[in-house]
């Protein structure tokens, strides 16, 4: 929660310099950094997503088959933050020397549930042993279920929207994210959002990572913001001592999408979808309280190499 | 080099478990655990192939730069396995958290020359951070040249043939592979080989795989194995002990193709093809000495879960 997203060991720096170096072609007109690439002429896209034990699972006190679970939910939900069906999922392990076969079993068996829920077959990988602790790499193939839903494309005037509560994943949540692919398929199909991302690393560093790439600013609205905050927050805030809405604000792993659209009215309440500001000119974000002061809100939330 | 490939912990064994486990589709006719997987009802393929320090390289040791080019020609050799056309890359990346961004850059600037090299841009990927060991996971999608050729389709009868000498590659070509990309083209645009496979764990272990997925036996003549020789075989020979033929047989990583077929004939010759031996009927491999002399051969190579 110590937001530096700027500086020069910034994940977002770093991506930077790599597409420098990568020059990648505009394959299926997704522009490099985005939740998926395009692979083929034909619009298909992938996503791949590493998990390191330590980093974003601890085996030491966790289920492997929920680490397996929320390895491929991770991938499927940045299919969903761009509107994508899933067709294909490999899987690339480092498994420590001292597993048993059951250990890598079960393991898998969870990525095999995620797999079949959502109808994402895990159509082959790499199996590998090393001394060090584990390490699952997983990529998934698929098609836009219209066109893909881009992160660059808000546009000042539109309403911001969340699809479910957020804050205190870490009480558990976080290891049984579930990728909102059938809401991203009801948007995609008949509603056209403008931006789409998933809430990987917190609200407010991934809504920037929209505002930022669509070169827009956001207002958000404290009354609103307080309706998005999860059972999960209040219970963490009375253990450390942060607000329930920091927890909100700034807690990573909900994986529920932040979604801009020119105004959804009153299908927004069907589609499960809330409300908590405006896309407006300009740069950076606000958070405007119920009496109309205005407080700057940081990009704060987890982040790689800050 | 110390064989015992259907051992409980052997590789072969786990990924037969996790084929149970996943119970993959066949998209795009092509069995699991070749060297790659359908991923679309349009033929498309993908690779996936991790590779950690200490384990598959050594940052210690060798230029970053040359790991990167490593990490992707691997990928590519898995395309040239299947005479695939590779369409796109995702790069993902458990980097030490103590690297510097400069090689973090030399590392990528590796990857990118050997996909500039091969046309295939590097077109996403996952930038992570962590207390150890690098790992670097790629993942290659493609369109077959032709149809993909498979390791289960080897006939009794067909001639079998190696794209170079083999041997000794620990002595600096295993960090400089070649994938045999453009040999895989002509010969899937106009020759149809029966089977192909790669060699990353040894030409012994590899065919094994090829003769095993297609159910047949194979005969290679000792004199026709002295031609394939790699002069790093006999230098490496020379300081171990072991013969120039044993590093031939049983050393990896010389990303080399093994490929069957009915008859090349002259065209083998053109192709750069050295014939070894031939497949028959029944199991097992045999080396067969001038004089007529049988000697079994074992499936032994660098395995994973050996």
């Amino acid at each position: 929660m110590n937001p530096s997203p700027d500086n020069q060991r910034g994940e977002r720096y770093l991506i930077e310099r790599l597409r420098k170096i990568c020059q990648p072609p505009a394959i299926a007109k997704v522009p490099f950094g985005d939740d998926m690439a395009g692979i083929s002429p034909n619009g298909d896209l992938a996503t791949t997503d590493m998990l390191m034990d330590g980093v974003d699972f601890d085996t030491s006190s966790q289920p492997l088959e929920q680490i397996g679970y929320k390895c491929m939910a991770v991938n499927l939900s940045d299919c969903a933050a761009m509107a994508v069906k899933p067709s294909a999922a490999l899987v690339a392990v480092a498994l420590p020397e001292n597993w048993s076969t059951q250990q890598v079993e079960t393991l898998f068996s969870g990525v095999q549930r995620c797999a079949a829920e959502f109808h994402c077959p895990v159509v082959g990988g790499d199996t590998n042993s090393w001394q060090q602790p584990l390490v699952i790499s997983i990529t998934v193939t698929g098609s836009p279920i219209s066109a893909p839903i881009r992160r660059d494309q808000a546009k000042a005037g539109d309403t911001i929207y969340v699809s479910g509560p957020l804050g205190g994943s870490i009480l558990g949540r976080h290891l049984k994210p579930v990728p909102r692919l059938h809401l991203a398929s009801k948007l995609a199909q008949g509603y056209h959002p403008s931006a789409m991302l998933d809430i990987s690393d917190g609200l407010a560093i991934d809504l920037d990572r929209i505002l930022s790439a669509s070169q827009v600013a956001a207002e958000l609205d404290e009354t609103l913001l307080q309706t998005i905050i999860h059972a999960d927050a209040v219970l963490l805030a009375e253990q450390d001592g942060h607000t329930p809405l920091e927890h909100a604000l700034h807690d990573g792993e909900d994986f529920e999408l932040i979604v801009t659209h020119k105004e959804l009215a009153d299908s927004a309440n069907e589609l499960g979808l809330f409300p908590i500001g405006h896309v407006t000119e300009g740069s950076g974000m606000v958070r405007i309280a119920a009496d109309g002061r205005r407080t700057p809100l940081p990009p704060g939330g987890w982040e790689h190499f800050r």
